[in-house]
């Protein structure tokens, strides 16, 4: 199977979903019309209707239902259907499948798999994306290019001063360092504290690191299917000690990036992001300028990941060569993996996606010995 | 074998194959080349040159031959090639393959099967498209969708007040009479009459229905391999039964509906279509209006077929549920399997189509004894 | 094998490849980074960074060293990585496969197979294209096309005068000389002399030939891949025999046409061309007329091929016909299928193309028997 099901994924911000009509989005092969009950729950249908499959979020509210655009079945929020206009009886069979839905701190969560299993505990803490002590702005961008491949880029932020010197740069002296790598029960922890560093060129701008060094941090867990919890920042050079140890945090500029990757389909994935601040919160152009870069930053990433993937999809015998950067995206591949395997007594479907495998198995067939020094 | 062989499919509007040139043409994934003879005579050329595969429609026409624009050979109405410029001697089998052609009441039927089997006693009449007591402009729309999708849509009109309610619409009650369905010999037929009943919307622009209830009859025949023939209208409500009965309508707006779909490749599909009334037949703007209004729900039907088919691609296993009004459909797609069991002995290609074998399979494999009651 | 690979193909003109930055380009379904280094060679990259295949070409040159965009791995131009910035140890299978390359008067030449098997001496004469004593603008245009297609073309130049009547033509006389053929060594020798003919219509411009015969002469070698080598032109009409005899060419208009056709992927490839003449040189507008002509001229190949190749696609049993003048061509796909034979002992990859081997079989099937005449 290509994507884990037993799992929560962000099917958008909450203001996508509005009060009338229908959010359609698809996640993991699966296309979902998301709509908003009278009281304002957040319902996820099935996208098909269960008569012919026509698209149920080309049809219409009514109420706590939704009407079929086509043939007029009409639906409650439990999915079961409670109205053929051409027929009396309505045979149990009819009814579309739902999806357990929560919604919680701006992000709307729906989980694929078998709704007996949902559980809610996890659902990753995003409460930075409303909390009043914290500034950001919801970004969502579109990726056409395999979630995993996205992953990787997440997982090895050694990238970041060649692939983004102008954005969220620093110097290359920060690419020496690498994090360690525990792993999770779902995914894997990044640490990495970098003392006497050069400031990121973005930070400049704010004041306290104009032409200082600084002492950075970046501690985020990754967590399956493709939830980023970034705790980042600096201090200036010669705070960096304390706050690691005793984590008292002295002029400290402070990020709680939280980022998400949905798989649309197979080479195709849905990327929200917002990156929480908690200095200068009341200066808007802050916050704008912060996600501004981030944007840059990600349009960088897609020009590299997309044509990453070209050449991926032009030579499937590909061998990828691990390196000790690699450490981490390679734990989370094996959560994925793992993740995977514990789902897959029989392949609930034939559908299942040879270029999702493709782009799994690159690395579930690679040793990785290299990265075990 | 995905589509039918030996039936007439309609290729075009007679002014669509103009006295020069060609109409490239591709019907059932076969490339037509279509040109008039010095007497008005339309052939249909298969649009393929024998010689390498070039398509005879980029070349040109000389008297009564079609030269290849690739390396000029020439071919005579019947197929033959009658010069070959690079050599003297004409190999019996430089020939291309023609089809047999009846232009008749504006569209040009073309019978895609062995010449040997074309019985234009199969052509449907279509006479009311240049009867001059009947008025109606000819349209021709493409779907990027499977025929039988489309197929499917006009053998269920109980979608038209959900999908069309300010164009073809009327009262939602309208949606709850099913037509009695009769099984024909290549098709089927359908009858419905619905007494007291709100006039479409687009009727009460001509009088006689402002305000008032009305008797409506819808009585069609849906033949192989798409062809619609339909006899609708309505008299002031009160007169329908004597309509019915006596086959006398006092007062009537009254409409002979022709519409041809005419599958190009397993996923589009070319829909031509006129809708003749004989009611105000000297008010240009009346015929335009009422063309007009079906373009526009067309084009609702092709977003929810286009959807639809969307989804059924992306879920092959998907099983469609049977309902009472699939009851004509499901009888069609007899028809369209019977007509293909009895050609298919052996498959003339292995071509054949896995998409058009889905499509058609749905409901194949479906039992549809829920429409049985 | 679909493609060659120990052959010389032309990636593309000398100035493609500038002293900054990368041309990226992909040969035989091979994505190539090519640059300069410091004194001007030209160096040809796999354009696959060996860590994760980021495209090399997005990333840049630091002197005579590639660094990889992404990850910031550093390669010199033999191929070698020379610094993996995350880590000290440089693992020996770090490397990117890197081609011979030869510039030479004006070509780009890249041997994509075996470097060990590299022979200069296979590489084909082009110095008419930089010889003072001619002048030639180059074009460069991309087909989406099998190159196999556009080799066809070029082997059977009886199309000439239908389709390209206006702008290579000449008279359709002129169609009924066949070229005699001689096999060569990696390709075929075309010759073909017509006395008293029609000058094609662009050499009315050049004086000597208004209103007057010409004899024409037409004498190229077609060599794998795909590089014409032409010598072309005409004589005042009675001067011919001599040119034929002597090699004399008296008041003659002359050509030495040279064009390659390099695959890119099964379905497109790329098409450089250059046309010398050796008259009127000092007047850079007739050579523009000449280049642009050319170019026009494609055009017409390039509709009319696109729609062959649809037609091979549609129906994968289409069976060509052969004809005398097809002997050019079906030589040149022994030639082709006998250098892939040499090469397939057993293929290097699962990722033999299936497009590709139809494109071939269609010949290496036929008997082509009529041709023996």
């Amino acid at each position: 199977m290509s994507f884990i099901r037993n799992c929560w994924y962000v099917a958008g911000w909450d203001d996508e979903v509005k009060e009338e009509g229908f959010l359609a989005r698809t996640i993991i092969n699966v296309p979902l019309a998301l709509w908003r009950d009278s009281i304002g729950r957040v319902v996820a249908f099935d996208d098909r209707c269960c008569h012919r499959g026509a698209r149920l979020s080309l049809g219409r509210r009514e109420g706590d239902c939704v009407r079929c655009g086509y043939h007029g079945l009409k639906f409650s929020a439990d999915g079961v259907c409670v109205e053929i206009p051409q027929q009396e009886r309505i045979p149990p069979k009819f009814k579309v499948r739902t999806f357990p839905v929560v919604e919680r701190h701006r992000w709307i969560w729906v989980w694929m798999g078998d709704p007996e299993l949902a559980d809610e505990t996890l659902i990753s803490d995003t409460h930075y994306l409303d909390d009043p002590e914290w500034a950001s702005i919801g970004g969502h961008i579109h990726y056409d290019v395999n979630y995993l491949l996205v992953c990787d880029n997440l997982l090895d932020l050694s990238h970041i001063p060649f692939l983004h010197p102008t954005t969220l740069g620093g110097s290359p002296d920060y690419a020496s360092v690498l994090p360690t790598v525990e792993r999770l029960d779902r995914g894997v922890r990044l640490t990495k504290w970098v003392f006497n560093t050069q400031p990121p060129e973005y930070s400049k701008a704010y004041g306290a690191f104009e032409n200082k060094l600084a002492d950075r941090w970046m501690i985020y867990d990754f967590i399956a299917p493709g939830i980023l919890l970034m705790d980042s920042g600096m201090v200036p050079a010669g705070l960096g000690e304390k706050a690691r140890t005793t984590g008292v945090r002295e002029n400290a500029l402070e990020f709680r990036g939280r980022q998400a990757l949905t798989p649309e389909t197979d080479t195709s994935t849905h990327y929200l992001f917002a990156h929480p601040h908690n200095f200068m919160i009341d200066q808007p152009e802050v916050t704008r300028k912060i996600t501004e870069n981030l944007r840059i930053a990600f349009e960088e990433d897609r020009e590299m990941i997309t044509a990453q993937q070209a050449n991926l999809c032009l030579d499937p015998n590909f061998q990828m060569l691990p390196m000790a950067a690699d450490l981490a995206l390679t734990q989370f591949r094996r959560v994925i993996q793992d993740l995977l395997d514990a789902e897959s007594v029989v392949p609930a479907s034939g559908a299942e996606s040879k270029q999702s495998q493709l782009f799994l198995q690159r690395d579930a067939r690679s040793e990785f010995s290299a990265c075990k020094k």
